[in-house]
């Protein structure tokens, strides 16, 4: 499809809020050995209930390589789009293109650059070029042209209220290991041109141990403009603490950019859970894997959830605020289908349920 | 997609003329080094050029695998849509699906197995495991629902006039190494019930050496219901003599499904071409290639053209009655644009512009 030479902004094309209207999604297929056991069954099965709760509410798309092609179709439902495609590894949240639409409904795409969350020297692994393409090819497939700021950035570092504000974190956009060439003046011009922003609020740090260098879908989300959904813990000795008060605290002196205060909600994360010695033996190391070593703190909170057409998909860990989690979201969401998947194979490759869904407006 | 447990006769669909509108068409990007000479440097240039042409009349696809993606999508203006897909050789005619639709528009497709032209003891090669997926990925691309006749069956192997009359060839079709164990009056039912046929024409042989058993789309095509262009020698001590004059004296003594005779136009073939030692040594032979050995007649034929929206993309052969043929088709068509193309590397690989090409139906 067409790259265009000109801007979002300047052609009247924005990123909507993932709780609008949604035509579909796209989902990757997991099978890097070094990201998930056991030859990545055990996270199959699970990216395959979210695929399949997902279509519940919208159409899913899963890609997958090639030689897991036959495997992906067996374990995926008919009403689900399967379609080969190449990666090095199954984020699309972050290697994936955003979406923007105009307020004719017309959807082009934005594709930025990518070096598996830090490159050489603090990324996850080596090569990435099969990712570097995922963006393009998905917008091939969909027909729809793109836009291409030239710029590192995955879509997990980033959130939108549709409604001109952005939130993202300093520990990810602003670290020398993305764009070490811009400052962060040149960063938000680039941020309000391409996705046709108005205001960004910068938050310090995402969520302790967080391998993405702190995206901020992990740490917290809109659920609709002006309300926010933020992880939380009341441990002091915990170190994320720390950060979701900081975060709570830069929030509540805010406005967004229709000037609104925000409405924040803390979600109680899940007690600390670790890697376990049985679950790192499962891993295939290669040369350039990020090694996952047992007793590592897993980034697990419950704000990395999806929201589908009137569905939340999200996840839950076995945890004693499980329950807990999901009421709130209940509560807040009175209209939505509430579903909890047990994603610990997804919290152990180093994300969950948001960081594999790219949503593609209506 | 959904594959569908009725037939296309049941719920109302049927395959359209190829000159009936489309909304655009499928190729495959060349790259196997024993039917495309030179690491198939040669023919990509001609496929590039083919995918241009008709990209003047239509939405063109071209699938690629993935080691050779950046090098299509550089050969490819950004009009043409570009997509991952893999396949052991280019020729979507015979590996694609059928498209076929109902009075209201909507478009299904018809997915038949596939041997590689005959299968382990005479097909082109072995394995054909990836074309055998390539049409089911094709319409989960096309967002497309689908039937499985299960008999083998290439799509070059057949044409339809959109009304009821499909031709074939008994050479190809009732060989037994496509469908053993079927009798002609079995297979006669499939298509009738899987394209909504209702008479079958039955030529005796295709165009002499044709490596594909005779596929009919390089003898003969209709241009319009009724009107059938047939390729054609006068000199009687060519084999294509006896052939053509057998087709011709069939077709001329036959009524299509509506009861209509026959307007048949003789194609006047280019002299005689055969592979050349250089041509044969660009050659990279595997262990169950078809041999291509210098002084084999090609199987050139100015039919095996792709009707578009209102364009004509025909071969060449730099041969005395290539503005003949070229004539005859604007006379024949005067609305539509015919575009000639210097096709040789695509005849060096066993077909030409008609056996490279899908259309889906608008």
């Amino acid at each position: 499809m067409q790259i265009l030479k000109s801007t979002p902004k300047q052609d009247g094309f924005y990123m909507p809020g993932e709780f609008e209207p949604h035509v579909g999604c796209w989902i990757l297929w997991p099978e890097r050995k070094d990201t998930w056991r056991l030859n990545a069954k055990p996270a199959q099965k699970v990216f395959a209930e979210v695929a399949i709760t997902i279509s519940k509410f919208e159409q899913v798309t899963v890609g997958v390589v090639n030689k897991e092609y036959l495997n992906a179709r067996k374990m995926l439902p008919g009403n689900i789009r399967v379609v080969e495609i190449s990666y090095n590894d199954a984020w699309v949240r972050d290697n994936g293109p955003l979406f923007i639409k105009n307020n004719r409904g017309e959807k082009r795409g934005v594709v930025w650059n990518f070096n598996a969350w830090g490159g050489i020297d603090s990324g996850l692994y080596y090569p990435w070029d099969q990712d570097s393409l995922v963006a393009e090819k998905i917008l091939s497939i969909e027909k729809i042209d793109y836009y291409k700021p030239g710029i590192i950035l995955e879509g997990g570092s980033i959130h939108v209220d549709g409604e001109g504000t952005l939130i993202t974190t300093e520990e990810c956009l602003l670290n020398k290991n993305r764009n070490p060439d811009l400052s962060k003046d040149e960063i938000e011009e680039i941020l309000c041109e391409y996705l046709n922003i108005e205001k960004i609020i910068w938050l310090k740090r995402g969520v302790y141990n967080d391998e993405t260098d702190g995206h901020v879908d992990n740490l917290c989300c809109f659920i609709k403009p002006g309300i926010i959904l933020l992880t939380w813990t009341d441990d002091k000795n915990d170190p994320q603490y720390e950060i979701s008060l900081n975060a709570f605290e830069r929030l509540s002196r805010e406005t967004d950019a229709k000037g609104r205060k925000f409405e924040i909600h803390k979600i109680l994360q899940p007690k600390p859970l670790y890697l376990s010695k049985e679950e790192a033996s499962g891993l295939t190391i290669g040369e350039t894997s990020k090694l996952r070593l047992p007793g590592d703190r897993l980034s697990a909170s419950y704000i990395n959830f999806y929201i589908s057409n009137k569905g939340i998909i999200m996840p839950k860990f076995n945890d004693h605020y499980d329950n807990l989690a999901k009421r709130k979201l209940k509560e807040l969401l009175p209209d939505y289908k509430i579903y909890q998947i047990y994603t610990r194979e997804i919290l152990l490759g180093g994300g969950n349920i948001h960081c594999i869904v790219q949503q593609i407006p209506f």
